[in-house]
């Protein structure tokens, strides 16, 4: 099986699809766009993008992918990012010089750069894998780059310090996506496990209430709900589109009741999946940096 | 009177706060704690941080920063992300060899870098401002940085491209924050604007609908929403805050009942700010790149 991500190999793009598909081949691709593509083509069986982030929000890009795209959300997965310290054979953490990483890693571990190597340079980089691959290719024992598990196994770093991250929840959704005519033929027999269905709606326009009476539908059946979120539409001023998740399968009747109650109140409907849902493993406040 | 932002001089931060302040004194901070720390220490008079973006979502963590410090929202505006292609005086386009900004705007500017500088070498930096900054000092006429109009005035730099970003509807909400005493001795007049109130809100430990009741005070009132949007309480399982922008002003008679409602149903309630509403202006989707 292959799956697409966006990034580099060693990306944590990666390391998710990899804890989701153990056995898949991953399929970099330098955009997010190339990723949908690679999955609607055929190139790739799945596509694995990250939704949203703890401290960073949702990737409304990935989102308007979803909308324009013939794919379907077909599982989730929530992962921690942790952040290590990775040199080459024979550095020490008090011989690092310079450490080069994304901007965003760095300010993630600033922390622990401020007090274990405020005299390093820190050097940006496009991104945490391409940073180790770059400590890696030098053979540098002076050098470090912040990244992932991931990339210490693909380009044979060894770790200097773990979880040097500041916020330990620091959370990644990610979503695996398949063809709508694959889902379609092979539905998921459901085990049990609780279920879950995103939907992306428009509102009516200019009607006083409307997101309310579109919640009414959920509520007057006793479907809780996940996630909402509005957004602007972008080009109509006024205007909202909402991203929601609800606990369900689509295959249930009061889903399905709702979901035609909503089509009725809402300009447009668009169900982007039905999957089991996975609840996010928060970290204890007082848990240790390594 | 002088305004905390988070970057380096020349930073889009810095352009937002001047557009809404044009005499103020820029304060640049390291990261976004002391930017509210300056503001709520008395050693800035105002806060400016983004809180959410078109593309990347809202800014989970300078919301939890509201929540946790004694700040009101007093003003918003909406800024358009318009990237440049910025280099020293004698600099042509066909001279360029090496392009330096932040990986986020890097990848904004995707395809006008393929199209118009696709031999160019691709150096990573740690913020747009920086970029444009080191271009300066360099003095190459083979350099340019992405960044903005702010950074190329502070650093001197000649625009070679305007509104090289892929997307013109690329745009970052803005929030100025002030101290709540300040804020509550002296109260905006209202001339006619029409006013929004941010909240945020947790709900009440699984209480199936809760969300829904929490609407309805608002629903009822005929109060429409501005924004609204989850997010998982951080080491709550289960547990949801909410975001909620809602019309009109927090001395409206209908939105203190709505609010005092809002107390009885959610397990806490935090009023972040009743300013005026600042409409986003979208591009037309033909609009030229220059």
């Amino acid at each position: 099986m292959i799956v697409a991500f966006q990034g580099e190999t060693g990306a944590y793009s990666e390391e998710a699809l990899l804890e989701m598909f153990p056995a898949a081949e991953p399929l970099p691709c330098a955009d997010f766009e190339a990723v949908f593509e690679a999955a609607e083509s055929g190139r790739a069986d799945r596509a694995m993008v990250p939704i949203e982030n703890t401290l960073h929000g949702s990737v409304h890009q990935n989102y308007d992918l979803l909308r324009e795209h013939n794919l379907r959300i077909v599982a989730e997965s929530h992962m921690r990012i942790r952040h290590r310290l990775l040199a080459v054979e024979g550095a020490r953490l008090d011989g690092i010089e310079a450490v080069t990483s994304h901007p965003q890693a760095l300010g993630q571990c600033r922390d622990f750069l401020r007090h274990r190597l405020s005299d390093a340079r820190i050097i940006p980089s496009y991104d945490t894998a391409g940073a180790a691959r770059d400590v890696a290719r030098a053979g540098d024992v002076s050098m470090a780059a912040v990244a992932g598990r991931r990339a210490a196994e693909e380009y044979g770093l060894i770790t200097l310090a773990s979880d040097i991250e500041s916020n330990h929840n620091n959370f990644t959704r990610f979503l695996a996506l398949a063809r709508t005519e694959e889902v379609e033929r092979a539905k998921p027999e459901s085990d049990g496990t609780p279920m879950k269905t995103s939907v992306v709606y428009a509102q009516r326009d200019n009607v006083p209430g409307s997101l309310f009476k579109s919640l009414a539908v959920f509520a007057l059946r006793d479907i809780d709900l996940y996630k909402i979120e509005s957004r602007p539409l972008v080009g109509s001023p006024g205007q909202y589109i909402f991203y929601l998740d609800l606990e369900g399968s689509h295959d249930d009747e009061p889903v399905r009741n709702a979901l035609a109650h909503l089509e009725e109140v809402a300009a447009s409907v668009k169900v982007l999946g039905t999957y089991a849902a996975e609840p996010v493993r928060f970290v204890s406040e007082n848990h240790e940096t390594g």
